[in-house]
């Protein structure tokens, strides 16, 4: 299959690989319906030696927003009561010595969930919610709080620069669903309904060819994956400890566990997901 | 054992527990040592149905906090593009229609982790620590960022409440180590080393009897379990849904997987903890 | 003139009293294009004793937000750097011992300048800008910035709560123009074009009669004076002081200078305008 | 007088230049002490043609703020309503249509006053306060909200810039006392005590010279000028448009008018001086 990236193919699949619908009129979390309690129970036998891998980066000012996109900053951290008053006896009329702390950030600025409600296609959010839904108060509909235990199950992880023996892919380069399927033979692992795949590219900023392959529309895999299909990305995820970990045992499943804050008509959530082996 | 709860149980208990030391002088983890790998896999085992439970509360302008402690607020979420914004043709020149968002919010106002650096006793921080290595730009030593892959292993949940067959402990009720060992033996379970013991008393704000038993300290059990025995406390946690679940099928214990935002000098983390049973 | 404050009311004051288009399709200002500079030069003379009066109210955690409207809440300022740091030795490898902080504040939750694009008349702001020119990147038109060297001119205090001889208007009570014009034949004042106008009420929240004389529109006065008067209100003045010298001294008038900060965009500026007699 | 600038000089000119004591022991402002009202009520007399400019720089993301010095960030404006959602029906709930903001800025980031509590000298701020009363909550002592009505008098502006001839000084260039008084006396003007001296380089990062002229001290002349004169510095104003008017009508002199927020226990305050000629 040979797809010219671009308006017209976004239009094509949005119709064709569409859910909305599927899980009932009312649907909230997507494609997370194909997640059974049977799976996640499957999935706890693959934890075998007990290696947990995070893989979240760091929350703080070094992260990876430069402000070009949309008015997004790095994490800003602040203290609000420190082991120097302590010392200096700022807070013994409390009869407590402590440091506390404010964090202040883009929900999608480091690793992290889009809710569905992130991406509109037109006017519509997936399932054909009006995206009027959206506004300055926030995810009326579709919010990433609708998925707070949803994001437990079988992780797999597609190690795509390995499998081209590259140390990361450049940029402008695409992977195709065929070079998916032939990393997971090569890796001598199945992909089934309601697992979590993890594709290390190893640069996974917005889990799109980047730059784009079409000037028609802006990362247009969001446009199709999230209203369309109700597909929850998760995006610039840390990968390197656990892709060498696979490389050398060979093993690339496990139980993966990626619970989001429950912000309440988030966008999405900053996360630390765990690899479980 | 019948303790008066006051400054010289606290210097008794600080001498007592104090683990400094104990896992080498760099140690920033402190008790979180004891989780090994083989306790994580056997604790894998424990998933039996796959039925996941999210133990965070909402992250929203209804938190807890009312100001009173510390300039605590609690989260302000606010968008900074809308589907508003989409349908009314404001972003089409961005070929993208979406929404994002951030949050602010303190670190320990909701569902959240203590870092081992949030509690002094005197003018060090637990392992010894240096008081004023956490200064305004946040914890240099024993911050959240530390045990970033360290939180998940065997959770065991004690209904205290349940074992009274109240709705919730009142106003100044204590728990003592004997009621804890009835209510474990009561549940049929036992609590080893390197568990995630969860109490359901049901407020859990700040893991102490409110109001302290003492005028002489502000949560004195802080000032043992944190800086003396480097015991990493998660406080309010939501547990109506799980202790119900306990309570039907008569099985206490599970696959706890609650991992921390990755905060670099973070006094701990808001955090949306998983019982996977 | 005896209106029934209501939804009829506003759409014919809106009818009488708008200007768009008065200063010129592009106009930003409104009402502020009558204070000229002869009148500021004439202003300047009002200045007699050197008495200086700030109007704003502090900004601090004890500010009027409760959080019931639209989210607003207290300014929150925090540290970035503290003396407590710079005694601990925490900052000399940077050769200079300092504190530094930062604030975050509702732009209209303390004493401040409403914008003329703050609020809405059906589809459309001041001079017939189209709202949809207000997103959530801030005010497109309209903004505050536009205002930067425009707030200082002739100053007046009205003061109808000393008018009355009371301490303060009780909730429901309205003022007319009427008693505006007495209390200024009173005070031995007179009103002219440009004059920045101060009534003290002397709760000043929402310049309106609170609570609202009708349920059909909510601050009925916003409706006519910002989109369809363009008249730029200020509001939670601090008038204490400032009424009890003109009391003493008989003298209402007095330069006022009221700069807004330069918010790019901003709904509105907080302000600590100044009477100077 | 030729100075070696370095930790000696700082020593010798705070010696010489202390002011600690000379208003009283409890004295929050320093210099601004030298203001009296008659010097406004004679400021006021300056006021000649009611021109006005506004001496701040726009608050908003292009800010000066790099984030290398002490974590300061640019202003992040972000709304809390919008006219997309008034026109999408959003808040007709509410029987308003209306726009609001809030704003997080770093006090001392854009054009903005230095309070006395932003420096220390060894263990001490101004007036021989102790430098730990300025903790985590604020300043205790010193914070800007004590000059809510001090920022009005006499300005003069010093153009250096246009005395040499120049568009701006270089890097590393500094200015003498002696350059000061022989740029004063060719624009015809005097400085006396209780004005508001501004002097246009025309970069007025900091009021130093930068870099440095020495590696002993970071920014030497605040620490000579803030905790040991008590002299309150603003920093970053845009002079251009009043330079050239001065220049235009050679009258540097005029009514100034800076006033600050009051932000309780504020290092600072963000400001749009006015310069009224």
């Amino acid at each position: 299959m040979n797809i010219k990236v671009g308006k017209q193919a976004i239009v094509e699949a949005t119709e064709k690989l569409k859910n909305w619908g599927r899980w009932g009129k009312d649907d909230q979390i997507g494609t997370l319906n194909h997640v059974t309690p049977e799976d996640i129970a499957k999935a706890a036998r693959l934890i075998r030696t007990g290696k947990v891998f995070a893989l979240g980066i760091p929350l703080d000012s070094n992260g990876p927003q430069t402000g070009l996109f949309g008015g997004r900053f790095n994490p800003i951290h602040q203290m609000l009561a420190t082991g120097t008053d302590a010392i200096a006896g700022r807070q013994d009329w409390n009869k407590i010595r402590y440091a506390d702390d404010t964090l202040n950030l883009c929900v999608q600025g480091a690793t992290h969930w889009d809710a569905l409600g992130h991406i509109f296609y037109e006017d519509k959010a997936y399932n054909g919610y009006d995206a009027k839904l959206i506004d300055a108060k926030g995810l009326n509909v579709l919010g990433i709080e609708h998925s707070k235990n949803k994001m437990v199950g079988r992780g797999v992880l597609l190690d795509i620069a390995r499998f081209r023996d590259v140390d990361w892919l450049k940029d402008g380069e695409g992977i195709s669903n065929d070079e998916l399927d032939r990393c997971a033979k090569d890796q001598k692992v199945e992909i089934g309904r309601g697992d979590f795949v993890i594709i290390r590219s190893t640069d996974t900023w917005g889990v799109e060819v980047r730059p784009n392959e079409t000037t028609e529309a802006n990362q247009p895999w969001h446009w199709v994956v999230i209203p369309a299909m109700g597909l929850c990305m998760g995006e610039i995820f840390y990968l390197k400890d656990l892709a060498q970990d696979c490389a050398d045992d060979g093993i690339y499943e496990f139980l993966f566990c990626g619970p989001p804050l429950i912000i309440t008509g988030g966008t999405g959530s900053p996360i630390n997901p765990q690899a479980i082996k």
